[in-house]
């Protein structure tokens, strides 16, 4: 098999915001499976923000790609030569290929797709790792309550459209926090949030406090800086902060605070008897079913509502998470492979 | 009766530390009991870090002292007149009878005390308030697991000789900080802590280090400021901070970093899954029996040592709250009012 295979690898580390130059496109001999393993083709390449993190070698809760290393990240891929009983061709797992067409994988850590259940590509998504983090963030940590108030940034994106949709489904106030005129209508009109403020206007912190004339329950953190400075003396008695994300401050942090407010941080902790707690939501995949359980069906019945943003092409993986750090996405970004 | 009563009353808001100028001692005369109501005289004054917080209009989680009100605090009192059927002269009872030598009751929320199970004035530290934080917020939040280390600060007063005593049952390595070299020996050789950092070293940051060579999986935060700067960055994963307390920071903030590393805190909250949670210890109140059930029996076979540190008069309380704030105090500090 004369066959080229692309992969993407790190070629560098950034500084700050990563650049074009951070990625090497390269051309590979596509591999052939050995006895036991099977060769899958890359169909859904996901894009998200702790992919910024791996490119970096600061500690971590993961391992950062090695320089030359191929880019880590979710795939869905179609078997295309199986080696191994538990796979035939024309199977649709979910794994881990990172950016490349093809990989080489002995079947462990995979999981079979059924196109008839969802499309496919939803598994990187709402039926995924975002859809999940929104999920059991809630469950575990957020826990709204009926008449509470909840606020999300990131309201459109893959994470915080399932977070607003399922708080509302617990009887919460829910306002988003997004980029723009044309997200805001998204979110309150089609996702059904109570309100959304764009977090570019010059009255941001004018506009949230009004949005939340009863102060603030939940704060499902996933973007940091100054948008967390914002929230923070709105929080109320016994607030809950799931932190699964910190966007905001992965390339660099602009427009907050010089003052060192940990002290008043504490403070607030302190008095409000709040809870700010940090997760990593693959704590959580052995309780997928539960998850699923109640996700999908909302998804079916379309109580959960769901935007695609689709990058087209392996080489174009590099511009679509440089833009997604910058918050140009508009629903959960994704990489049509092949 | 033409007897005087003594009372301390807030003269003026103290705008960094209090002095004895913030105070003002008064001459009455000793109320006389109504219908149904109790005379009691105060025989111990419990001084407590939050009171710092009384004096101070800044919002909190309970309401400022007036100006000219009487001090609030914790109480150990004797019946000496009562027209309630449920009190008779010579009871000793629990309340908050505040900074004064005299107070007409009508008995509702005093807990009576008996002299023969353990001394009175232990109601008011280990076996009453600050013994109720340590206990709740290890069992709650803290939950040091065997062979974890813990990390607790001012580990010779009230709360910290509490918690790294229960964290040594519950069998963890315990760390105490405490000022100078009296104290550190007391929290080690009496205590049973397995070692004591002097905060005021200059190599304090190493010494911690030092104590910790598998990091820090519980810090019971109860000073806050530059402590809490150094503790942080030795949190393990999964750390949990029960935050009870910041005395540090109470009267001003000195030592501390001038950047603004929010963002940092953030990113290690999240990248660390750590849970930093306040808690006051008032809504742990209506479980004192289960506190009482385990503390009771430890004191009593002197798994739980406890130490006082008398104050004579309450005259002397002023300075005695003054002294606390700045870590004067070795042990449990109270005021024998009569």
């Amino acid at each position: 098999m004369a066959a080229t295979a692309q992969r993407i690898v790190l070629a560098s580390r950034p500084a700050a915001e990563p650049a074009a130059e951070n990625f090497r496109l390269e051309q590979v001999p596509v591999p052939a499976p050995g006895a036991g393993e099977i060769l899958l083709r890359t169909l859904w390449l996901s894009l998200d923000p702790y992919m910024r993190g791996r490119m970096s070698d600061a500690p971590s809760y993961a391992a950062p790609v090695a320089i030359d290393g191929v880019m880590e990240g979710g795939t869905v891929s179609e078997v295309v030569a199986s080696n191994n009983p538990d796979y035939k061709v024309g199977d649709i797992v979910l794994g881990r290929s990172g950016w490349q067409t093809h990989e080489v994988a002995n079947g462990k850590g995979l999981r079979k797709l059924d196109p008839k259940a969802a499309p496919v590509s939803y598994a990187l998504g709402i039926l995924g790792m975002p859809g999940m983090t929104a999920y059991f963030g809630l469950k575990e940590i957020g826990k709204p309550q009926e008449g509470e108030t909840l606020v999300v940034a990131a309201a459109s994106g893959a994470v915080g459209s399932v977070v607003g949709q399922i708080a509302k489904i617990r009887g919460a106030r829910v306002v988003g926090i997004a980029g723009g005129k044309e997200k805001g209508q998204f979110v309150t009109e089609e996702l059904g949030f109570d309100a959304c403020i764009d977090h570019r206007a010059p009255d941001f912190a004018e506009r949230l406090k009004e949005a939340c004339p009863k102060g603030i329950d939940v704060y499902f953190e996933n973007v940091g800086g100054k948008v967390f400075e914002t929230v923070f003396p709105l929080l109320n008695s016994f607030a809950r902060v799931p932190v699964c994300g910190l966007i905001a401050q992965y390339n660099t942090i602009e427009g907050i605070s010089e003052t060192n407010w940990v002290p008043q941080l504490m403070r607030g902790i302190l008095t409000k008897h709040m809870t700010v707690r940090g997760f990593i939501v693959s704590a959580f995949y052995p309780r997928f079913g539960e998850f699923a359980g109640e996700v999908v069906e909302w998804v079916k019945s379309s109580k959960l509502k769901y935007r695609e943003d689709v990058i087209e092409g392996l080489e174009n993986a590099p511009r679509g998470l440089i833009g997604l750090l910058r918050g140009e996405n508009f629903g959960k970004r994704l990489v049509r492979v092949g």
